[in-house]
């Protein structure tokens, strides 16, 4: 049994649940959440599924993404329990003064925080979609085309549509069970990878033209300028961290992009390189090789220096021979 | 049983094959010919693999791919039946003029040919790989961990990884299989898509720069002064047709490589779009999603020109509204 049954007591004994994920959520955090909801809904609870920020465009494929609500109601949320998902601590919801009885944290990352009056915490599974899919399982609900489709997307989102080193063969196993219940796998990816402005494509092909190689580290960047000129906006750089890891000897790719203030800096790595030990050092968060930061630096070239520094202190840059 | 009757027996019967697949190959063409070679000399048989041309740096990741031979002797070959894989006529073998006994195809290409004395075609199978893996499971031979990093590699060259419409429940399942069996999922992603040079990625970035958008008809073309100036060569552009398809409205993108005397030409479709159809019309082949061909045009536009009358009269080319 995976699921503590703390848990699984919990979420047959309470009526209501108020579930909440990050903000700017991606498809797990999505996924999971609204197969969550589903399930609950389906044995007769009743649920309210918040986000601060809207279900990007991308995602509206999604069964049921309509059940999202940028806000909520204080009072009627301080009466109901509290499911975090996909993160663990209720910063990351956007939701740092609420007042709530209890709550329970369902969630993969890494860093782990104390909040949560239960939490399953199984830094292993290659996604919360999987995390949902063994409770769904575990609370007996059959699982409908509508589930397996968010369930699938979760999934899929973080293990590269199977391409990490994270897609085990009970990742398949899962998601071939999945596709049995009615997921069209081909939809799911045109939806998840092909479904870019003509705009998007153009901003992609100005930043990596940004390429700056220093050992075995990548960077690009975006500047406002980029968006401007390509009628883009910062949703539209979604994985564009992921791009440089394609070349050969990059260990580490790193994507800037101009925020108000300064710089967003997203990190991916490949193999042992742990990018969210760097992320860290900022602030920021993640997984192992997947992780983030935000710097209030004034110009690309001194965002780059701090992050060149902090990876050539902690040993993560190699001169290639 | 999928696999032939007839197929079965001239495998255990026949004491010495020759495997021979397709010019300029690809993952599913090395990945199961290699798997297929090592499951016969698995049980005695003596297999000579051959490919006209050398196995493509970024696929020398398989186990076995040393096996494979450029050149071949005719005398010898003239008494050893012969294996065809993943195409179905033998000049797609570079090897027009061969005489040899007998003769056995396994493809899963969708034009039809005359050649081979037993033929086993299955235009529904993902990949080759997926055949090679069902007849290794009939002559019932055991699974290694190389025959089954060879398999994943094929499936997974096919099916984009388990992005395309073509991945059932069925591919899934086989591949958490070849999990089991050893296959490191993330090595086999890095080794097929992250194993790119920088001048590669360059050239991409330039290639990405000639997008011309007709309808919902993307096209990108890489110039000789391209390949000169980022140091790279033909081979360095596999996949880049599949690119324009990240943009949403764009049901067929095409990319041409300029080559001696005009262009080749790689075009690539979403859903009910049959570009082996068009292909076709130029003599060239291929699936439903994935065909090209050839044609000896002077300069780009007349290239594209061509290709998008061909589009226009079968009705495949749709105005954006």
């Amino acid at each position: 049994l995976r699921v503590p049954e703390e848990l699984r007591t919990f979420l047959l004994k309470e009526k209501a649940f108020f579930i909440a994920t990050h903000v700017n959520p991606e498809g797990d955090a999505l996924g999971s959440s609204i197969a969550l909801a589903m399930a609950l809904e389906s044995i007769g609870k009743e649920v309210l599924l918040y986000d601060r920020d809207p279900v990007p465009h991308s995602y509206r494929f999604l069964p049921g993404h309509e059940k999202f609500k940028n806000y909520y109601s204080p009072s009627l949320v301080s009466r109901i329990p509290l499911i975090l998902l996909d993160c663990n601590e209720i910063e990351r919801a956007g939701l740092a003064d609420l007042k709530i009885p209890c709550s329970a944290v369902i969630d993969h990352h890494e860093t782990l925080r104390a909040f949560g009056d239960i939490k399953w915490i199984m830094p292993h599974a290659a996604a919360t979609g999987m995390m949902v899919y063994w409770l769904i399982k575990e609370i007996e609900v059959p699982l409908t085309r509508d589930m397996a489709i968010n369930i699938y997307t979760a999934i899929a989102n973080d293990t590269g549509t199977f391409r990490y080193s994270n897609t085990s063969s009970e990742v398949l196993r899962i998601c071939a069970e999945l596709i049995d219940s009615g997921v069209p796998p081909g939809m799911v990816s045109e939806c998840l990878y092909e479904t870019w402005s003509a705009g998007r494509f153009k901003l992609m092909t100005d930043v990596f033209q940004t390429l700056d190689v220093r050992g075995d580290v990548a960077m690009i960047h975006a500047t406002e300028e980029m968006f401007r000129r390509t009628g883009t906006s910062a949703s539209d750089t979604e994985n564009f961290s992921n791009f440089p890891r394609m070349i050969n000897e990059i260990r580490i790719s790193v994507f800037f992009r101009k925020i108000k203030d300064g710089w967003k800096i997203s990190l991916r790595s490949k193999g042992d390189a742990n990018v969210a030990e760097i992320a860290a050092l900022f602030n920021g968060g993640g997984h192992r090789n997947a992780a983030g930061y935000k710097i209030t630096a004034d110009d690309i070239n001194s965002a780059k220096d701090e992050l060149i520094k902090a990876l050539t202190e902690k040993g993560l840059l190699h001169s290639r021979q």
